[in-house]
């Protein structure tokens, strides 16, 4: 058993000698090996055989053993991949902005989390680190999650626990519900503009996309009755509260149209909670999830957005079979979520610090929202705010005439500012040029210096 | 501004006290619900507005406001979700299998992870106290991953950095990879027996599976030639080192067949090389990754298997486009794995802790395997291993003569322990009767004990 494993180890070593040389060189003979490897001469033949089945080396008997071809690399060829391949799902540019956030030097005026100073650094640190120690961060949990999370999600929302799973965040969240909940093919409604991410999610899940407009109320229930009856589509995705980037909330009407028309549809609504502890004002209004008991909604939840981007958890809350079915693609997707993100998480909900860090947080958000919209109006005039959100972390922004916001927001990366493209955040063609400002990213100074820079490329 | 504020306030209040009424009930007027609330008779008028544009209570001008029944929790009825959910793809009952272990009571005699005193603890509180307590555990990495990361995984390799995509968990990359490699509807072809994790990505993927027997040499090549031909499947799922459940090395003959075959039929390679860590008379062969230049190869790697099951961490390896879409439908997937958990990763894979417990793990993996197998021959004299595994985590086993997989493991649930039906290991029906056997997630009393109550199920 030894010599096999010796072998295997020569084998090894002669393997990367042999990537440094050229084809047909010779190899040092048998006895020199041994010499060299300390081993039998049986077991350097066997190194060698080893090497010969993988086509690396040739004996030639009489001769010795030479290198051949296959041992040298060659230019890699990736042209096949692109028949294999097939088409695209995903948008890799899109994809690609969603991720982008500049380098260190930018200021970050379109960043959908918070800033590094509004985090509950002390709290995560304490916490974190107490999760560390215990055994559980190193068990695996339930697909579903930790039951004790899961209870403390669920109380929010008042939904049954068992109807809680617990996710990576609410991207992963978002994925799972879209995936779960339509067929590859099928068409997901989405409020126009909308959140860049669930538009890749839906081309994620293999889905057609059709959108629907919104305004300060939320999205437009006579147009979505017209595009579910068109469409047939099975699944509409909102965001009721703060939406993102308007920071519309759906009016109280609408919310009961948006319920009834998915009974009517027989559809799904995936209601993309991601601010609900953001408000600024006032919290958003509770979830719809709590309104419909027939299980149309499904909620998406986000701790990343106002616990730490870098604390990825979340939960998709679903009844009935929807939520058998979340649960059960669970385990082939990816098992669970990691136990030690799941204690930080649990270890953060039930702490005092938590309802302080919002509180404090809400106060942050304020006085960073208003910073930013009078100084938009003192250094900006061209630019418009034509809704003042109460929650969030986004201003929606319509740039002054003749001025586009693809370019407007590379001149402004290139003057160090991040905003973000309005173009994006529609699935089809923007009606107009708009830009994403956030206020959650930015301190006070950066908001100031950010707004100062984007000033001289508008038209005076 | 604070009176909309109050009105929402006092509105939830009243929703939450309205859900324990019943319909027609009649709420307190206004005067009194002023004094209750210490709010203007304004505030309390907006607050039951609220109410009743969410049709939970209704006013009868004259009389008073009263509860509606649509404030009441109706019968759920999921049964329109049948309709809108159309075919599910993830078969629920092997998802419930694959995520099970039994209680804390059951012997594990077959999981794929490691029991708890096989981890390195001590190592893993320290490097996650110090990883709790990093400003970088709070931010996001890159979607591809910290680059440190995947510096550390591509040295294991021999492979370039920016190929590297960090997911949560081997399970997760084969999900990814199958996802992204394969058009829904297409096939992907897997050695029988397999692993019922990639059975299930597959299905999760919207995959057709077809299957190509193995021995102890690992997928039969002329026919794996015959199934790509029939099936013109672009994706091929393979374990090249220690397969499970079967323990088998591809042959170095099949490896260099296998990669001849691909390049022929332009497909991929999917290398689910769970068991690098885990050799006992030697590592398995080099990653099959290394031997072709022309990306058809693409590695799953995971740490979960070696460092600790809740240490969800893995890596898929994948050059040219197909690496390129992996790595931007991460994007839209979860955005990235908690940078908690990358931290510790890397903490554990660059720290002196690392090898040593790899060594003991050796160790430690031989012993059980040899006591799992010295106790299958003196106690249950009837069962097979047609091959002793030189790495992994299990056997595979061959029944006695008419017992059946399925029977033989519920009665030895009902006795307290687990093994693993072989039904689940295959796509279609299995050939014979087989249990898989692990002896890495118990100790060897546990073994001991384990074969013990498994006797008497047998016949004498």
């Amino acid at each position: 058993m030894n010599n096999g494993n010796r072998a295997g180890e020569i084998a090894e070593i002669l393997q990367e000698r042999i990537a440094a040389m050229q084809a047909g060189e010779r190899l040092p003979g048998v006895r020199e090996l041994s010499a060299e490897f300390r081993a039998s001469a049986a077991t350097v033949s066997a190194a060698l055989a080893e090497l010969a089945a993988l086509g690396l080396v040739a004996a030639e008997p009489g001769r010795g053993t030479f290198v051949t071809d296959r041992a040298l690399p060659s230019e890699p060829d990736y042209s096949w991949q692109s028949q294999a391949l097939g088409r695209a799902r995903v948008d890799a540019a899109r994809a690609a902005r969603l991720g982008f956030h500049g380098t260190a030097e930018h200021i970050q005026l379109s960043w959908g989390y918070l800033s590094a100073e509004l985090l509950p650094h002390e709290e995560l640190r304490r916490i974190g680190s107490r999760a560390a120690k215990s055994p559980r961060a190193r068990a695996m949990t339930p697909p579903a999650g930790s039951p004790e999370l899961r209870r403390g999600i669920a109380a929010d929302y008042r939904a049954d626990p068992g109807d809680v799973l617990i996710v990576s965040g609410g991207q992963q969240g978002l994925v799972f519900a879209l995936r779960t909940l339509a067929e590859p093919g099928s068409t997901v409604i989405v409020e126009s503009p909308s959140y860049p991410g669930a538009i890749l999610a839906a081309q994620s899940a293999g889905l057609a996309l059709a959108s629907v407009p919104a305004d300060a109320e939320g999205i437009r229930v006579d147009r979505l009755a017209e595009e579910l009856e068109r469409t047939r589509a099975r699944v509409v995705y909102l965001q009721p509260g703060y939406a993102n980037p308007t920071g519309a909330v759906l009016s109280a009407e609408r919310r009961a149209r948006v319920l009834e028309l998915a009974a009517s549809a027989g559809a799904f609504v995936v209601e993309n909670d991601w601010a609900r502890h953001l408000g600024i004002e006032s919290p958003p209004p509770p979830p719809l999830f709590g309104e419909d008991p027939h299980g149309h909604v499904v909620s998406v939840v986000s701790l990343s957005k106002s616990a730490s981007p870098g604390l990825r958890l979340g939960a998709v809350i679903a009844r009935g079979p929807a939520g058998e079915r979340l649960r059960a693609s669970r385990t082939a997707d990816d098992l669970c979520v990691s136990p030690i993100v799941q204690e930080i998480a649990l270890g953060l909900l039930t702490s005092n610090a938590w309802p302080r860090h919002l509180g404090r947080l809400r106060d942050a958000l304020g006085e960073r929202r208003d910073a930013l919209l009078a100084a938009i109006r003192t250094t900006l005039p061209g630019v418009r705010v034509p809704h003042v959100p109460r929650g969030g972390l986004h201003l929606w922004a319509r740039m002054p005439e003749g001025v586009h916001a693809g370019e407007f927001s590379a001149a402004a990366y290139a003057a160090g500012v991040l905003v973000g493209d309005g173009r994006h955040f529609f699935v089809d063609e923007a009606p107009g040029q708009f830009v994403r400002l956030s206020f959650g990213a930015v301190t006070g100074a950066q908001i100031t210096e950010g707004v100062r820079r984007l000033a001289p490329l508008l038209p005076a």
